[in-house]
C-alpha cells in the first residue's frame, strides 16, 4: 500500500490521479490533499478519501473547510506553511506533483528533502531548478518520476537503458490548435481559440503554453535536465495525432516509441505505480488500424518562436531558464486577461531574456530571485 | 572479442552479418562460416575474415574450396557432419543461424547443448520446435537473440520487462507486394511478380512467405514461442511503411514500439552485439518528418489465408506447426518452379494440414517425422 501527498488535488492531473487511486484502491491511500482555491471540490475529495491533512490557499477558506470537516479525522492546513506540511506528511511514501508554475518548486525541495518519492506533473521546478533538484534527489536518494506524457514516454523508453547509448531524445508535440494558421492570422488568435486544444483537455496555463509552443520549449528544457543530456540532443517533432507520446533514438538507429491514447491516467498510473505496470482497467484501447494514419512534420519556429526560445535559455543556462519561465506565466497571464495578442507572448518574453545577466551555476537563492525580477521586469 | 559461428554466410543476412562484423571488427571475430552451394561468396569471405573452418553442403565443391585454400589457416568441411562442426566450434562463443527452413534445426540444438549464444534469422525451427528449444536453452542456461526484425523489435520492447505485464504482442507487416489486389488479380500472379517485395531485399523463400503473408503466420508461432504467450495475445498489423517493427501493449494500456529504417543491419548488430548497443556509423538516420506518413490497417484474411493458417496450427499445437512449415516449404517450391499457382498455395498447405493428426508435446523425433510425412503427402 503506497500512502500518497497530493498537491494540486483539484487540477486536471490532481483529478486524474484520484480516479487511478480509486481504480486502484487496494494499492494506493491519500495521506494529504492540497489545493489553491476551489474549496467545494477540496471538500468533497477531502469527504471521499479521508486523508490525515488538506491544505488550502487561503486562511478564510481554511476556516469554511474547518467548519465542514469538523468531527472528521482531517486536519486543515493553509497557507505556504500548509502547503509544506501536506507535502512532507510524514505517513506519505510518495508525494504528487500537480500544481501550476514555479510555485511548486519550494514544497518540491522539502519532499525530496523529507526523502519521499516524487512523481510530478508541475514542470516548471524542472524548468528553472532542474540540475539541482536533480543533485538534491541524488543526495537524497529519492526517485523522481515524471506524470507529462512526454517525459512519462521517454522515461519508459530509456527504462534500464544507458543514457552514454542515447543518440537523441525525440518529443512529440500535437503542434497545439494553430499549427495549420498562417502567420497574418496568428495575430488575430482570441483568447477562447487559444484554450480550444484539439487533442488534450488541460489547464488554462498549459494549454495556452501548448497553443504558443512554449510547452515544448520548457519540456526540451526539462528533458535536459531529467535525464541529463545536452539540449542539442533533443529534438521535437510535430505528431498531430499525439498517440506516439515521445521517443527515443539509440546510437545503434533503433528508436523506442511509446505510445497511448490521449488519457493521462495512463502516465499517472505509471509514474505512482511505478515499477508495476497496473491494468488500465476500463479505459479504452488504443487500436492503431481504427487511428489508420499518423503525420509527421517539422516544427515551424518562425510562427511558433517560443519553442527556439526554449533552447535559447537552456543553451544560456544558469538562471536563465528561470527568466524564461516567469516572463512566460507573465506574458500568458496577460494574454488571457486580453491585455497582449497571442503573438505579443515571444515577442515580451525575448525582451526580458535580453535584459537578464544568467547567473552561472545558480543555487535555489539566485533561482527565485531571477524569477522575482523576470516578474518585475516584464 | 565476441568469436563467431555464422550459419548461412552467403545469403542476404548472412552478407549482412558480416558486414556488421567488418564495422565493427575490434568487437568481433569470424571463427566459422557456412554455406549451401555459393562457393565462390564463401572462398571470397574465407579469405577475407580467415575462419578457422568452413563448410559446404556438397563434397565436390568442399574440395574446390580446399584447393583455392590450400596454404591457409582454414580447413575445410562439408554435409551435415560438416554443419555440426561449424555450428558448436569451440573456440565460437556465439552462433549465428541464417540458413533458410528446418534445416537449421538440428545445429541450432547442437549450438544449444554445446552452449553457445544463440542469434536466429532461420525462423523454422523455432516454429516447428520453439517450445522444446526454449526448454533446451533454458537447461543448458543459453541466451536466444532473434534477428528477424520483428522479433527483435518485440525483444526490445520487451528488455527488462515482466511477461506477466503483456496485454499483446503486435507483429507489423509491409502486407507484402499484393496488399491492395483484388481478389481475382491474386489468381494471375506471377513469380517475377511475387519476387518484388515493396520494402526489403530478401531471399526467395522468405519473399514468397511475405506476399502470401505465410512469413507472418510463421512469425506468430514464432513469437508465441520465443516470448511464451498464448497465440491469442498476438495481433497482426499491417503498416506498409515498414517503419515500426512491432510493438508490445502492456495491461496499463502503453505501448512500446521499436522503429528503424528498413535495413537488417540494425537487428543483426542488436542480436550480435547484445546487450551492448553499438553505433550504426554510416547507416542512413530515421527521419519522421522525412517520412511524413504511417499507415495502418487490418489484414485481410480473407485474400491471404496463410496469416490464419500460421494461428490455426499454433492452436492445435504439438506437431502441426511442423505439417505447416514443411507444407509450406513445399508449397512455395512448387509455386517458384511454376508447378502451382499463387492462390493454391494456402489451399495445399491446408489440405495437407486437415490430413494431419497432430502428436501432442512432441519429441525432436516427432517433430521430424511430422516434416518428413507433410513433405511426402504434399
Amino acid at each position: 500500500m503506497k500512502k500518497i501527498a497530493l498537491i494540486g488535488s483539484t487540477g486536471s492531473i490532481g483529478v486524474n490521479t484520484l480516479k487511478v487511486i480509486e481504480t486502484h484502491a487496494e494499492k494506493f491511500r491519500v495521506v494529504s490533499l492540497a489545493a489553491g482555491n476551489n474549496v467545494e471540490l477540496l471538500l468533497e475529495q477531502a469527504r471521499r478519501f479521508r486523508p490525515a491533512v488538506v491544505c488550502i490557499r487561503d486562511r478564510e477558506k481554511a476556516v469554511i473547510l474547518k467548519s465542514k470537516l469538523a468531527g472528521t479525522r482531517t486536519r486543515v492546513v493553509w497557507g505556504d506553511e500548509g502547503l509544506m506540511e501536506a507535502s512532507t506528511h510524514p505517513q506519505a511514501d510518495m508525494t504528487v506533483f500537480s500544481v501550476v508554475g514555479a510555485q511548486g518548486l519550494r514544497p518540491l525541495v522539502a519532499a525530496i528533502k523529507a526523502r519521499k518519492t516524487i512523481c510530478f506533473a508541475n514542470k516548471e521546478p524542472f524548468v528553472i531548478a532542474g540540475e539541482l533538484i536533480k543533485r538534491l534527489a541524488k543526495e537524497y536518494g529519492v526517485r523522481i518520476l515524471p506524470i507529462d506524457s512526454e517525459h512519462s514516454a521517454v522515461f519508459q523508453c530509456l527504462d534500464g537503458k544507458k543514457t552514454s547509448e542515447i543518440r537523441r531524445i525525440i518529443l512529440t508535440s500535437s503542434g497545439g490548435p494553430f499549427r495549420t494558421l498562417k502567420m497574418k492570422a496568428l495575430e488575430k488568435v482570441t483568447v477562447a481559440a487559444a484554450l480550444n486544444h484539439p487533442r488534450w483537455k488541460m489547464g488554462k496555463k498549459i494549454t495556452i503554453d501548448s497553443a504558443t509552443l512554449m510547452n515544448k520549449g520548457l519540456e526540451v528544457i526539462e528533458a535536459a535536465n531529467l535525464f541529463g543530456v545536452p539540449v542539442e540532443k533533443i529534438k521535437v517533432l510535430i505528431h498531430p495525432e499525439a498517440i506516439i507520446h515521445s521517443l527515443v533514438e539509440f546510437i545503434d538507429g533503433s528508436h523506442l516509441a511509446q505510445l497511448a491514447i490521449t488519457d493521462m491516467r495512463i502516465p499517472i498510473q505509471y509514474a505512482i505505480g511505478y515499477p508495476e505496470r497496473l491494468d488500465s482497467n476500463g479505459l479504452p484501447r488504443l487500436e492503431l488500424s481504427r487511428i489508420r494514419q499518423f503525420h509527421f512534420e517539422e516544427p515551424d519556429t518562425a510562427k511558433f518562436p517560443c519553442l527556439e526560445l526554449g533552447y535559447e535559455a537552456k543553451r544560456t543556462g544558469g538562471t536563465m531558464p528561470a527568466v524564461l519561465n516567469a516572463a512566460n506565466e507573465m506574458a500568458v497571464g496577460s494574454f488571457l486577461e486580453g491585455k497582449i495578442s497571442f503573438v505579443d507572448i515571444p515577442l515580451r518574453i525575448e525582451k526580458v531574456m535580453k535584459k537578464h545577466r544568467a547567473v552561472k551555476k545558480p543555487a535555489l537563492g539566485d533561482i527565485l530571485e531571477a524569477d522575482r525580477w523576470a516578474r518585475e521586469v516584464f
